[in-house]
């Protein structure tokens, strides 16, 4: 049942954070490193600038760097391709694969508000993988997207809500460097600063999350009724996206409940990804904070929780913070939980 | 015209920054430094530890440090009194002042709620000093206070609003740590991280904004009636509290008729510390930011503009960020502005 | 086998990294948690700031903090005591136990310098363990301590090279936060700024690693003859402390011999805390950085591996960088060690 | 006697400060701003990114950016040529000026090591500037320079000392993140991380700082003999270049002499950016760190003075630390004293 995977954008921050998450993964050999073509023929662990600890890991040092060629993916006998690369890219690449029947398991928001492709968190709208069908119609292979790293936790927080009639979201960020990648933020705009501004953050937060949240009803994936105001800054913190979120609902709800909502979501079993929770709820008066809480979960879960706290009413008006691990649940680990989900259920 | 000044809290950090921004002032000269009582007998310049670059001022090094004695006062010929306390400790003093006749500006939150002591920003609510002639028939002297730090910046920016009936207000905080005092946040707290909890802020932000655009009516400060929902953290910044804020207006208002608003707003003549611009509207798409926008304002009046950007309409909703100086428009240039204000009006 | 351990400060920066390396431990089971008096009856989980990620590990959330008595220890039978306590309260606790017949392994730097008490780093300087005999005999308890954290891992990367006669060491180190405990440095003295002063820190790296290195004869430890001169400074970074080193040695030595020497340290073996590698060596011509390398280790032995790079030889002088991780193999990780160390060579 | 000046290299991070230290400068006019070909016919107000405060000074926002062209200079009658360049592209630029009779006051390395340009410190080497009548005989025009960053401070440092016979130094750099220019330094790099390498500046600084100080002989600097050790880290600190130093005389010397000598340095007079004191020696135990001293210095000099602290003896050796304000006094304010120094002593 093990399954050959390929990377695409092996080298960049978010391909590395894939990288160090199939190390010794229980379903997938990652068996292809593809990056941009001046790195090809080199080895990985020479050419990459790692930056999540000391070591590249040893299961990749010595792999070469292949170029973006379907050859090469034909070779290696891929079953499925993790993409990591940034969208206009992505674009091109993802969509070629597909037409040549693969798989691709996509970080990327180049194909992510298509009819025909989901954004998928296993955990709280399953049902969406059933798009793949009519791509597979189409293509021959399919593509199945995370969403935006600051969107995966509201969508999470807000998924057991849902029934409440969420009417109104109003969400402040405060998101981590690591967000834009290597090099990404130049220090002398963020140390000791707050940029207020990340290039379509904001318009991303509110389409995907209604598209997130929304019922698959004949072939299509009917948006949640939710208006959404993002406002998105860029803080000197390395990991973890912080988001202020007050939620107007349609009908009356005591914090309480809200909590009790959260903390009742059920893990996937079976995934080794899945976190046994997918929300913390916490009840200290200054949590949660990216140091302490970004990587909250166990084991290969581990940044896969989204955590909450700081629960209020304001009349009509709850309000909470959330912290997401944002190249985890956020990016690399979404896609990795999403290609679990899909093998497990016969989707590859 | 020159008055004498004494300064209580003169060593701590907001205190440095009264010290600071009194130097060579036009109107008052500094005289009395109070500090808690270890620290009596010493000089200023090797009692403090000085927070503002490299050197205490000249004027003040060789001042004493007193104790709070009114004969300290009486001694000096105080005129006005400059508070730079805790809470806790500023009820008791300033209180006592007051009783014995004299004229305290107060950074501190002791008496600001109460129904006789305005709030005061003299480009906003200037009539509500009248309240002092209340105080000063029950007590003798009076006092003043400014407003909260983060409020400080909300309450300019929405003031040129007023008449379009604001409803309600979202506003989500990026907070200096400054604003702590000294020592204030530990640094492993802070550094790299976020803490989303600031005490009582959340609750100060809602009050204080609603008495400040108030009206005076017979004897009283009837709140504009506006429902706020503050979320309040702390970030790894110097200086400078940086606030996203959604309005949602009784009518619709376009975006460009509110930064007219703002941008029209006049500085008072003839006060030293009064900005040209009290609010300075940007159109950068990641603007403002602490690090380039918390010091805006020119000559004594640098950190006293409150700048304003990233507006958007969202609906019946506007949005935009706002950045406005703790220590200065949010603490002791404040209190400052209100006594020139103050004295050039006949109220000292 | 299995001893019964107290912990002296249990809920400070320093103590809290105790609990979490004690946590499962294979040889002490952690069985009294002694703080101030103001939190005796508390839970530990309830009173403790933590600040290593997201919660108090479970085998201590519900342990009751007491104070120091000595009727605590007895009834909970401990055999061993670790002390993460301030120096000046250390001298008098430290003393007291030892006295009542109880082994101390602490980090403070109340006893260090004392004759007949080793600082104890078992791969360098085993032998110097057998100075706790004179205590036994004097006292009927020991106290063992370790290093100040900067000297942990000089001491480390200079031990085998003392054969080539170190004539002299010039050490500036870059050190984090973590190293001045809990609230410790105050966030407006370090974000963004250097702190060139370490209280006594300079004069603490050049006697106890002149004692660490130094040899055991006849009931004494001779000091090694090496002059170090030692610039120790405040950085605004979380965990790792950073130095540049040049030494002067009394023969020439070519720095491939030198990385050799240090690659070629073998770790102890059976001890669980103690790293294979004591000192890892890295060629990058950037390395090594207090976030990639201030946990490098493996296991339970994981921030224990010294790390050096960027080796040069100027003339007759040969300078590297390192990284120790201050608050394990500079802390509570090399108590550990030394208390494995003692239990597995027949000391305990 | 006002000249025209030009500024190559005019967006990046030190063209920005030269264009902000140039405002209003009694000497010199900067009529020409030099940019990539790219940027050649905007705004300059439109087209940089601004990194010194809120806002482009209002002399050059609505001035052209330029490209390299000969005819640019003459048609705006340029007597002298400030470069921010990079040093690649300033070998070309620099070298074509002066070979056109133009005078250059260059802030990049490409020249600085060839034997007939001066490397210019005027309150220490004034008399290397007559190393430009060489120039001038060869090539028509000429060019001065001033040293690296951190090198400026240091031989501002050591200058005063050159009669006690310095035989041996050791520096260790804690470098800000401006000295590495826009983008420079990715955040994911430095944020809460040291970067223990500084392409090529351990070298500068060795190289540098013995031509500096040494002494014009027959058309040819000697160099001053010592040797210099330098180990080179970049910190999160925006702005200043923290030095850890230790001396080695040839005669014993005591540290307050030292002390005297460097506060006795005189600054220049009539040269609107010299500070009246180029050393400023302070004797707090902290001291100096980067957000106090780094802007030492009044007026336009501020920025200019070198600040020294925490001096000790060790035997043969004097310790002390320094902070250089590495874009002033080690950058554009360096280049601009020096073109002043030029104009009044007749070499312009």
């Amino acid at each position: 049942m093990r399954k050959n995977a390929a990377l695409l954008g092996a080298t960049g921050a978010m391909g590395q954070r894939f990288v160090k998450m199939l190390e010794k993964h229980p379903f997938f050999d990652l068996r292809l490193l593809i990056a941009s073509e001046q790195r090809k023929g080199k080895k990985y662990g020479k050419e990459v600038r790692w930056l999540l600890g000391s070591d590249v890991p040893e299961y990749v040092k010595d792999m070469e760097i292949h170029d973006f060629k379907l050859t090469n993916f034909e070779r290696e006998g891929i079953d499925i391709v993790f993409s990591a690369l940034p969208a206009d890219i992505a674009r091109e690449y993802e969509g070629k694969l597909r037409e040549h029947g693969y798989t691709v398991f996509s970080n990327s928001s180049a194909y992510r508000m298509e009819r025909d492709v989901p954004i998928l968190i296993p955990e709280i709208n399953a049902e969406h993988i059933e798009l793949v069908k009519l791509q597979k119609e189409r293509y021959g292979g399919y593509i199945v997207t995370n969403s935006n790293c600051s969107t995966s936790g509201l969508a999470l927080a807000l998924a057991p809500l849902r029934n409440y009639g969420i009417e109104r979201v109003f969400v402040t960020t405060y998101q981590a460097v690591s967000g834009a990648g290597y090099p990404g933020v130049a220090s002398l705009d963020i140390c000791g600063n707050i940029v207020p501004y990340i290039k379509r953050e904001e318009e991303k937060m509110r389409r995907e999350t209604r598209k997130i949240l929304g019922k698959l009803e004949k072939d299509e994936v009917k948006d949640y009724p939710v208006d959404i105001i993002a406002s998105c800054a860029r803080v000197p913190v390395r990991d973890g996206h912080l988001e202020a979120v007050v939620l107007k609902f349609r009908k009356d709800v005591e914090v309480e409940e809200i909590k009790r909502k959260m903390e009742s979501m059920k893990g996937l079993e079976g995934l080794p990804t899945a976190p046994a929770k997918p929300v913390i709820v916490r009840d200290e008066e200054d949590r949660p904070q990216p140091i302490l809480d970004a990587y909250a979960g166990e084991g290969r879960a581990r940044g896969m929780s989204v955590v909450t706290g700081r629960f209020a009413k304001f009349g009509e008006y709850i309000r909470f913070y959330l912290i997401v691990h944002n190249t985890i649940r956020g990016g690399a680990g979404a896609s990795i939980l999403n290609a679990e989900y899909a093998l497990s259920n016969g989707y590859l």
